[in-house]
């Protein structure tokens, strides 16, 4: 399976996707992020969420998560929820993530991405990752909406 | 072996790391973005030379590398550089990364980290991430360098 | 007068600058933002607002405002928010802005800043530009938060 | 006169503009940024460098240059940078300004702008303000060529 055998090309996501939908993303690990441990939670045309706990593969020397590790739940979890509302292949153009605080080996970091401006051409999603209450990063997404 | 046993935090990276120095950061493998297969091939304080063979584990669905993975090189190699440049912590504040072509299965990125600008308590570092001729991705990040 | 003589500078702006306290800021026109004709509406520690009525002066070759204006509006706006919130000179690091649709002469462009995050050292800043109902622009100002 | 009546919307810009063109440009003040004072002192298809006089109006209450003007300048400076390679419209995207380094009131800051990707439908431009020797600000401006 891949992901094109889900809803997600085939129409915009409205209802959301259910939870044997969302199992069946998951299970078919398609994508680097899924392979650092991203699960998908919820995805309708409007909002996406995905969550990751986070291992020792996930750090770096000082024992906090990589930047990098939240720059890519931000390029995924946008980047499919702006399939999710098009039903068209996205493309990201440019990655801006604020890091904002450390996150911890154990400690679970919630995505949750929503449209900032979703252009016929281009897409603007925002990702905001928590750890508990902390806010430890956002990502603002830009992508290029491509014709099928 | 942990990063605190070489050189990196013992002073400014000048002359830069030997091929012996290099070969054991990058078998300590403390890194996330080492996990992902990033190698450190040249270390001095003004510039930082790495290099990731692409696998399928890298990729997004559509078959090219999914945009944190540059995000994630941009981050490691920019940060490592700052230390190298420092012998100080440092900290990624912000990681903004143009995402410019297509990279797949089998080709290797190369990224080069050179100085934007290094004043006493925030660097900018500025990666280009190249497969074969092809400009691929450009990370440019600022850091916080923290006292000791 | 200048800045220094009203509260942002005493003391964490609460409650909200009064009317009188807003004009007081707005004749003394001490920022190049200010001189471009942008008007602080409302500012809090907490929520900063400010509008500007497009004039030619501000329009690029094909009639819509030049992008630049937007980032100005971005770093001002957040700028004195973060004063407004610390009581502490603040100092933009970084501006990221998002330019999503056209606005022309004779549109209001209103702005809403609000805090992302506030740290100790640093801040970011979130400023949504609309004219109408249309969102025009976002900016995510970085800034670094001086001791006095 | 307007920008249409000049090579820019003609052709590529090669060779470069002549100093009569140059100031014909200047002397239209078409755009924004020309009101600030910004003149274009070079432009062809692969670099745009341009020049302001720091005056008071440009200044943030704390004396030194409003980071937006920053923002200004990059953002024109790669807009007619991106007109002069294509010959086609070309509207900005996001721009992402480094601010580096204060300038006071009767320095001259100078920008030019280069290219990092010129792809068929949109651009990245990068360009460097100096004052003196100090490295002032960086914009990355990302933005979508239009079709005439």
């Amino acid at each position: 399976m891949d992901l094109t055998d889900c809803r997600l090309y085939d129409d915009i996501i409205d209802p959301p996707l259910s939870d044997d939908e969302l199992a069946a993303i998951n299970a078919a690990n398609v994508d680097f992020a899924q392979g650092l441990g991203l699960q998908l939670t919820y995805c309708s045309a409007t909002r996406l969420e995905a969550s990751l706990l986070v291992e020792a593969r996930h750090l770096q020397p000082t024992g906090v998560v990589n930047g990098g590790v939240y720059c890519a739940i931000g390029e995924t979890t946008a980047s499919i929820a702006a399939v999710a509302a098009t039903a068209k292949p996205a493309v990201g153009m440019s990655n801006y993530t604020d890091l904002l605080a450390g996150v911890r080996e154990g400690e679970t970091i919630r995505a949750v991405a929503e449209p900032v401006h979703t252009g016929k051409r281009t897409h603007l999603w925002r990702v905001e990752m928590r750890a508990g209450d902390r806010l430890a990063a956002v990502t603002n997404l830009k992508l290029m909406i491509l014709d099928r």
